[in-house]
């Protein structure tokens, strides 16, 4: 059974997401999709022998698609989801779920309601080697009982675009996911700390930044956020346990070369860095659909990223420390 | 389309490819499949759909295959791969092509005959990422022009069956292949050294040993063999260059873990270290077939591999430098 | 000339110090020395070729010593050191100069009455090969304005006699006198963050813990101690700048192994990770005597670090962010 | 006590070595020395109170010289050497012992007709940390009976007057040093392999070269010299045995600096990356001295290594295999 896919939103990500799902995920093809750039969309349609669409809701109800994938920006994604859910077709929405919690919550009410799992949403890095072997090493206990994570993420340079508050929403956003993910614990509080600015950076955007992410149990996660370091994309990570660490091996190409001028490296981007885990990831979807289930990160996953993120928003805000206020976790979602 | 392939030989790495061709890379489906265990052909037919066959010649000339990938003992790989070509289907023939120069001949004549490519060579290691990463080094004159490579191949033990020989017929005809693709050149000669045998090694076994390669130009490359490493499958090359050396990473795990009694490390096989290749490997060939076209390693390399291997052999049993002796390269494969 | 030392405290460092100045410093012998254990006192006294006094006063004020080192426990610095000053011979504090900073500004009152620089704390870290290479990273403004520091002190184990301010005065005082010294600004506030106790540390010790220091810049340190950490004695700092960050290599030994059962390594304690940087701190010491300079690490770099250190130990209480109050900075240490 | 030593030999290892014997070991002074560039000699005295003679052997028979440091050409290091042994004066001869066999067979012979040893040969190597891990890893039998070695020695350029046998006499020549050394064994034969001539290197240079060494026990060492490499020193070597594999670290800085344009790297020179063996050398050299010892590489171990190197230039020339040929070693040596 071949999986057909419609893909709304065919910028940077969701092109790549289009080549992928029609050339290298196995089973699946993209048969819809639809760009605000109508001639993108018509462009990229043609290549990979699918009919683009006037608008977003076409395509989800389009009878040429049995799955929706959802790369446009991120305030659209409430409503496409919940479409989708409205007439029952699985989508993967790529990150954030939803802006506010107050959009994941509607998903979640009408996910429940449908009365099975329909939404995945786009959290790639679980599916990165490096992020498994660092899970694996935790759930066998091989560093004893998890008690500090150090993150670092790191941006080459940031979009004129770019406000203070969204190295927590776009970028930080990942190491919320992970930490929950890696630790199986909920976030309960957030304190950005503030940091001398760069030079480098726009003048209205605070950067670097710091902030320290609490669980109840009292494990603490500092993420260094730094979306204009100059020199590479630098993603890392080290669990501290009781027994030992794991940490992310540091960045570096598969080969490296020692010349006068030149060394080895830092990836450039995050294409580069998570190309491998995006295909595991939607091949993983796949897969899953094919069998009738969504497995990957859930609307829980997405509304608790999005929780912890405005938590930091706030914290940003305040000046304080701030808590996140979660629902009770559903048992749907458990 | 779908390439349909019928796979030759299930056993380690034939039943792995079965599984790659129908769920993992995009574009082929298994129809078809023998291996001289009938029950073992069976019971993986079953799981993927496909038809279990009573004879190799069958699967080829079965009207569900479009295809053939050959992973049976390299003495089979000869006849089978001609009659692959005498009926027009594209094959896929794991290494070596043949355990000798004749019939490797044998098969140039009857695909020029043909008159277009039909073969390609399981070489996966050209499909690395990391070798990929040292080819495009060498390519964009990194590292100036090439003078020496420094290779190993270790493996933790080797079966009781593996000679003396075998080292060079099936370890070192990846480095002899991966060597002439980097540096564009073919090998002229070889000498083997021998070593002080390891007391872990089966007694009848030399191991490990050391081989000098030499292409025309004066590049030397010096490869160490040891098959009965006991500690992990390390495999490392380093590109020598006028003006800077380019290297694989030293193997490590994506994660990097200290605790008092456990580090990173050393991956246990050649499934853990290439199992990415394997994969990139078969979706470029599959890729190749729906537009028509076969372009990874060509019979000339399967030729040349199986030329140099077996210098390798002679010069073991000569105790002397041996040199190469191959036929002018056909139009056909440049 | 030789210079004539008289060392008061012949523990575990203190005994490593007699055997630096007595056979591995160029220009320097031990004349006298005394302990509160009169017997290993005088064991090392004789096999040095020392005389083993009767009180520490002895030692300074006797004329066979030119210059005192001080390696007894930090509540006896403060007397000592005036006591050396009194009588103008130069002194060597192992650090802290002295718990409190009422004392530390006794020591800077006295020093200044007395017109030039007699003391030298012990804050060997200046004197290692890596931090230098950070500190003229710095100075060469190869990465830029600094932005953040990351500082990790671990260590295997703590003595039961560990107290949870310990980890401040003990050992987060290296941190803070190496992050003074390597972005050359004060720090005017420390947070400590309280973290998930391990099971593995004494039930009257929180440990890990986290602590933030401030720069008035803006500049922010954070580090993580951890003196139960199980594995090894692992000292990691990274600078971020504006262009780039420099980093200590990740721990390891000198040569690396590879066996199923062991892998290179981490240090086992700080007298391995820092063995060489305190012969380097002692010959320099020593040189300066001979040319009549004290140059290193002075007493006003011992107040600021007793004051920082007070001051994490203060928010360790609180619960809060807490400031550090400093006097200004006497032209004497400018 | 304190050995005054003469140094003979100014260039820039001489006065390197008067540097350390004069303010950094300790326990040594420099009295005395001698260059046949007379100002240069002179400045340096004066720098370090010594006094400069008119000639070497004036500084040999000074009544102010305990032991001789020479540090001069090699074709001069015999008849200084022996002009040592005849007054019974300990003499430090920076390698090679001698250039020719002949010339070490007369420094035993007169070594051991003085009747205790006198000599010590300059092969700093042997106390440098990371080879002394890897010695002690192997005696320690970490990694079971040695089988192989892997070696690499690599300059970035050559002075013009070098010759293609000098790689040999001059580098390789530690390469055998620290394999004699390392394993335990003699050398017996020697293999020089033509190698593509980097065009970076003079018109009249074979480089890099490679050489096959063998012991009796069939261990292999293969070391590549290459010494135009362009980017930097680099010294490596990994020892395989039959459990595991013992190797130097890989050269690197000890920080990591990333930034766009620079990365950590490869130390420039041996006096970096050996700097630290050759103060370990002189204070061992001179604390021995201090007891009347002398321990270090001896006479013997000049002869093989120059035996060893010359079997690598006749092998240079014949194009083949060439054999050590060693004279029994004498009981005064083992």
């Amino acid at each position: 059974m071949t999986v057909r896919v419609g893909v709304i939103g065919t910028g940077s990500i969701g092109s790549d997401h289009v080549r992928r799902l029609s050339s290298e995920v196995d089973g699946s093809t993209v048969t819809a999709l639809y760009d605000i750039d109508i001639e993108r969309a018509s462009s990229i349609a043609t290549s990979v022998g699918a009919v683009a669409f006037d608008g977003p809701i076409d395509v989800i109800k389009s009878s040429l698609v049995d799955a929706v994938l959802i790369a446009t920006p991120g305030e659209t994604h409430a409503e496409l989801t919940r479409a989708c859910i409205e007439i029952g077709k699985p989508v993967f929405c790529e990150k954030p779920l939803a802006p506010t919690t107050e959009e994941c919550l509607d998903i979640l009410k009408a996910e429940m309601a449908f009365g099975s799992r329909l939404v995945q949403v786009g959290f790639m890095r679980r599916y990165d080697r490096a992020y498994q072997s660092m899970k694996k090493a935790i759930d066998d206990n091989d560093i004893g009982d998890v008690l500090l994570l150090h993150c670092l993420h790191r941006n080459v340079s940031s979009p004129s675009t770019y406000t203070s508050s969204m190295p927590f929403t776009d970028s930080v956003i990942h190491e919320i996911d992970t930490s929950r993910w890696l630790v199986g614990e909920e976030l309960v509080a957030a304190t950005v700390v503030g940091v001398k600015k760069s030079s480098y950076a726009p003048e209205h955007l605070l950067d670097p930044q710091l902030v320290l992410l609490e669980c109840a149990s009292g494990i603490v996660i500092d993420v260094e956020v730094f979306v204009n370091c100059q020199y590479g994309y630098d993603v890392r990570c080290e669990v501290v346990g009781e027994l030992g660490v794991v940490s992310l091996d540091p960045p570096q190409s598969t080969a490296t070369m020692m010349t006068r001028d030149h060394a080895g490296g830092v990836p450039p981007d995050w294409k580069v860095r998570f190309g491998d885990a995006y295909l595991v990831e939607l091949q993983d979807w796949i897969d899953g659909l094919g069998q009738g289930v969504v497995a990957g990160p859930s609307s829980w996953d997405g509304y608790c990223a999005t929780a912890v993120s405005q938590c930091c928003v706030r914290s940003l805000g305040s000046g304080h420390r701030e808590t996140v206020d979660l629902i009770d976790r559903p048992a749907f979602y458990i």
